[in-house]
């Protein structure tokens, strides 16, 4: 098809489909005259997989490119490449001003006996692990480091959704359709949680809180 | 205690101190001579939740001046305040181009549906409730409409979360506390969740894809 055809398909405009390819996230399509490229399904879900990965993932460009690198290298075996997918969509914290001060140290004691009790096979250098560590040292800093009490709670809870999220990579065959169900189950999976996570609350301080209204 | 006392305890620059106090999102010292201003520890507990806000939840300076006014506000029954403060945490998904397709339309369906099935107290207009409807759309479009199945699973992991979650706040005897749970707790929630479920999905992987390793 024609890039009028390809944009028309996929609602995205045509020069934002040239600068995708200019940046390399897209591949060029083939030449069928000196003029005119010709493009193929192939390109129309890539670039599907673009747009989810920019509205819904909220990932940058840059970003983009890392993910779909590391989809297109056919070298790696596939729990490498899951894992480089995986680095890569975890978001960025702040850590508090860059320096280990006494909430990051506690915090990550905390994160280092999680993972001890619960036998994860998760490397300390691993991008999530920082992550929660700065979420628990943040906490700490405003006054809620009680909040990390829930910890368990939140780790009981994620180890089922990473479950069913395995299951559901695990049902693919070919290896781009992994990493691809790994990339967007893991970018909008934490929307979709979120979203429940905010509906679940709406509901639960509904029924908390309902006696107040009759007030 | 003086501006610079303030900044070296909440680690916090001089100038970003002042510019929270001209944007309103931090309230004047009080002054003890004319070119003078005095702070307390109100205004540090204040700028460490601002700068959560900021650096764990990402949200904006103008987002952040919302959510303090509702927690400044104290003529809103509690319920209503939560609600307000919950609003302004949902992060804004892309809706696909801003019109109502099929996806969307299926997409608001199925999480009719849910709310119905698990007797949730959601109004449609919650924006919870458009971003789940944004997040399956968004599946649906890329060819993951599949992931969709997870929906249930993930609902009991959020039910149980919010579950602790509301706990936490219901501790709060204080108003202003009781708020101040809620946006935090939301905020950086959402971060251990996500770092959680990226921890627990490489173990499951490493796990699963183990065997690959001996080759």
């Amino acid at each position: 098809m024609r890039i009028g055809e390809l944009s028309r398909r996929t609602g995205v405009p045509v020069p934002t489909i040239k600068y995708y390819v200019r940046e390399g996230l897209l591949p060029p399509g083939e030449l069928s005259s000196p003029n005119q490229a010709s493009y193929d399904d192939g390109h129309e879900r890539r670039l599907r997989l673009i747009r989810a990965l920019l509205e819904v993932g909220g990932l940058s460009v840059a970003a983009i490119g890392d993910v779909l690198v590391a989809i297109d290298d056919k070298e790696q075996p596939v729990h490498k490449l899951l894992g480089a997918a995986a680095q890569r969509l975890v978001p960025e914290y702040g850590d508090g001003g860059g320096h280990d001060d006494a909430e990051v140290v506690l915090a990550r004691e905390r994160v280092t006996r999680l993972v001890e009790e619960r036998g994860w096979r998760v490397h300390p250098g691993n991008k999530a692990f920082g992550a929660l560590e700065a979420s628990l040292a943040s906490l700490a800093r405003v006054g809620h480091g009680s909040f990390a009490e829930l910890l368990d709670d939140y780790a009981d809870a994620a180890e089922r959704v990473a479950r069913v999220d395995l299951e559901y990579t695990a049902r693919r065959v070919d290896r781009e359709d992994l990493v691809e169900a790994v990339v967007v189950g893991t970018v909008v999976g934490d929307a979709m949680f979120a979203a429940l996570r905010r509906m679940a609350q709406v509901d639960a301080s509904s029924r908390l809180f309902a006696e107040e209204r009759a007030e």
